[in-house]
């Protein structure tokens, strides 16, 4: 409870005190900070935190990336076409998912999240947490029994390397390619990762 | 030349104005800049540049990498080991020298060259051009004549991104395995950028 009481639930700076205590939790205590806490710090009534942001994902989402980048994203809905991708195809379609996002939202959203999250050890923390536990260690466990979450965290080294080579160090060949172009070259190596033998 | 004059060939400045010329060079003209340029702008002959640096490798891994990453390295001499890597298990090789190279100079050092090139626009065309190019690019020419400089950048792709998970996110998995563990994993996806047949 804030000294100041808790905000009405049509208060207009509630839903922006919510993401407030929320990227600061998230930073705090990493994706899986307490809601509870965050409606606590924020000083509303934890139904109000459900009612802006049905899961914890939006929340994470628009609280600390969406902040991050400076723009509203579809990165939820992505991330759930993710997790229920079919093994058939499945580094391709991860590769032209990712480029695709982030080709629409702009080059220059996928460098303001990394430089957010090298700058920033209490952000890296979330970031990581969201992309490696939420997005894809469910798709890597649902695949593959066999060491899911190193699955997962060898896509991720994949994919944050082709972003960074992309949209950050301008690579030209790199930069050239479409999503198509690039998940023909890059999706074995991630198929690998998900589905493979790994020594 | 400088209003002041040139530096005696034995003035104790004379290294470190190069060096400062030379960080200012390679941030505006990128990884060609003119030597010839950097010892008007130090005020020094041009021979005493060649004299402290015997070739451009040097002085670039000193001015800008080593600068950035606040310590003297060995870069210059595991480039060229790279140049000379036999196709035989050259992914596996790739990896084994990036990551033990960085784990050897400390896990601050690769995060603290990446930061500054994240952060510089002026800084990541000579760090990317000097990977790309100087040390990928005589690798792939040697061993694939098809499209070589698209294959130097896929292998800068996963070597960056797994360098950012392992130093700087810190993911799990890839932290705790070895650079040999990690060149069992990761290798068989550079060999295929480097040899494989390409899309």
């Amino acid at each position: 409870m804030t000294p100041r009481g808790r905000r009405p639930a049509g208060s207009p700076d509630a839903r922006a005190a919510i993401l407030v205590a929320a990227r600061a939790a998230f930073a705090r205590e990493g994706y899986r900070a307490s809601l509870r806490g965050v409606a606590r710090d924020a000083g509303v009534d934890p139904a109000l935190v459900h009612h802006y942001f049905p899961d914890r994902e939006q929340l994470f989402v628009e609280a600390v990336i969406s902040t991050a980048a400076g723009a509203p994203v579809a990165l939820a809905q992505r991330a759930a076409l993710v997790r229920t991708l079919p093994a058939q195809g499945v580094g391709a379609a991860l590769v032209r998912l990712f480029v695709s996002l982030w080709d629409e939202m702009g080059a220059d959203r996928f460098m303001a999240v990394v430089r957010a999250a090298l700058e920033n050890e209490l952000i890296i923390n979330p970031v990581r947490d969201f992309v490696v536990t939420a997005v894809l260690g469910p798709l890597t466990r649902r695949l593959s029994p066999d060491r899911p979450a190193l699955r997962a965290q060898l896509v991720a080294t994949q994919l944050i390397g082709l972003g960074i080579a992309r949209w950050g160090a301008r690579m030209g060949e790199i930069a050239a390619l479409d999503a198509e172009g690039l998940a023909a070259l890059v999706g074995p190596s991630i198929e690998r990762y998900v589905l493979g033998d790994l020594p």
